[in-house]
């Protein structure tokens, strides 16, 4: 089901500036017993991107009428898992890339089924490659999840198949920033929780947020900072994160091995009670 | 009029991934006196495009099949002059970011008017600012005429009104490197066409590539390169081009003034005869 601002229907305007420049921000959403996960912080980001591109924000009002109807809807299905993925683009309009203030944005929810993991990442780790397509350094657009996601599709084309779960991209510094669809994580030897800046690119995702303030809850040390490839042999061991996944432990990423520690584990408890 | 691959419609899937990703590319195409200008030019581009996205050409017969019907449209309605936009998309479909090698690309062709410019810049010139967003390195992306166009947007929101009629837009290293919606050439002192290197970032626009081979059958010298911020007092003459404004010179990049030189007059009637 898609709703396309609060009407049931699955086109939008062949004018839309989402589709001519991307020019727009989303979210996706995990549903879970019918609840829709991490709301709070899914509309906080929403509302910076649109602040950044200068986009009106809908109003979390108009936004919790389309996840309840999905939900209704999903509900009636008898679907207690899903996913619902929340567009919001400028609208259409302006002449080329130059816009108007007072624009219609266009809002778009659409509501899909769980997707089939294997599910046994979340227990057995999952092996990363590094991406040879590198994140580019945009302080303009960094940290919001805006709809510019080429790079993230060329470098998920890198790899097929199920052996490899997530690429991991580096920034053109060799900083590692993030995998395609997840936050990374890596714990050093001091119990230290540390994930890259994400100020010049990646995307700031609410499960990482999420996460890091579980990880401050329960006493952990928490390094926000520049992690360089050189730097994977400090850890002793890392995992990945989004919306959907909540945390995967990395066996792998190329040739350098990860154990599955204690520190990955009671974050995925604490995450799981959550 | 648009066409949706090929038929009469206004809308496209909420699930394209040109929407969901900017996943796709797209080309400008004037029309003047009943025909579509370069257009073996935006074609080659495009399929360029195709093939550094991996998204399938649509081949040229289908695309020329719905400039035919957009330019016979335009015909009944009497106006010789207008715009074709051409958008392909990877299509719907896949999961995430990851493709299908076989998706069904989305071909979207839409005819609009010719801009209401103000119509003097031609002959007077233009000012143009030097753009405080800046263009991110990224080579897998640069030169071709993608649908992530964020940064462009953002570099357009920077001025209003129209005694600036472009923004210049530099790379992290102060290069410069192209206009908003064009890109910008100089002559130096001894008549050399300087255009900037756009391996890192830019679009490779085809009226500059259709310049540089008319410069080039002119008998200037050219040189695509580097071009630093602080050569701007090097120059004798700017001028910035797109498919649909040819060439308008520059009288100014901020407190930067050019005059309106004998080479930028020289290409200008070269181009019209063209």
């Amino acid at each position: 089901m898609i709703l396309v601002n609060g009407n049931v229907q699955d086109t939008v305007s062949a004018l839309d500036r989402g589709l001519a420049y991307g020019d727009g921000l989303f979210e996706t959403i995990a549903v879970r017993d019918s609840n829709p996960q991490l709301l709070d912080l899914h509309w906080q980001r929403l509302e910076r991107g649109c602040a950044r591109l200068k986009i009106p924000f809908p109003g979390i009002s108009r936004l919790m009428d389309d996840i309840e109807r999905l939900l209704e809807h999903a509900r009636q299905a008898q679907k207690p898992s899903g996913i619902i993925k929340v567009i919001v683009t400028r609208g259409a309009g302006g002449r080329g890339y130059r816009f108007e203030p007072d624009m219609n944005v266009t809002r778009i929810a659409i509501l899909s089924d769980w997707p089939s993991w294997q599910g046994t990442e979340r227990d057995t780790g999952v092996k990363c490659k590094i991406c040879e397509t590198q994140l580019s350094s945009q302080p303009v657009l960094a940290g919001i999840k805006h709809l510019n996601r080429l790079e993230q599709v060329m470098a998920r084309a890198e790899w097929s198949g199920n052996d490899i779960a997530e690429g991991i991209m580096l920034d053109a510094h060799d900083h590692i920033i993030e995998g395609t669809m997840s936050n990374i994580f890596f714990i050093d030897r001091q119990q230290t929780i540390v994930t890259p800046a994400l100020d010049q690119c990646g995307v700031a995702g609410v499960q990482r947020e999420n996460i890091l303030s579980i990880a401050d809850n329960a006493g952990f040390k928490i390094d926000v900072t520049d992690v360089n490839l050189t730097d994977l042999e400090k850890y002793s061991e890392a995992f990945i994160s989004n919306s959907l996944i909540g945390i995967w432990p990395v066996t792998g990423i190329d040739k350098h091995d990860y154990q599955i520690g204690p520190a990955t584990r009671a974050l995925q408890e604490k995450l799981f009670k959550s």
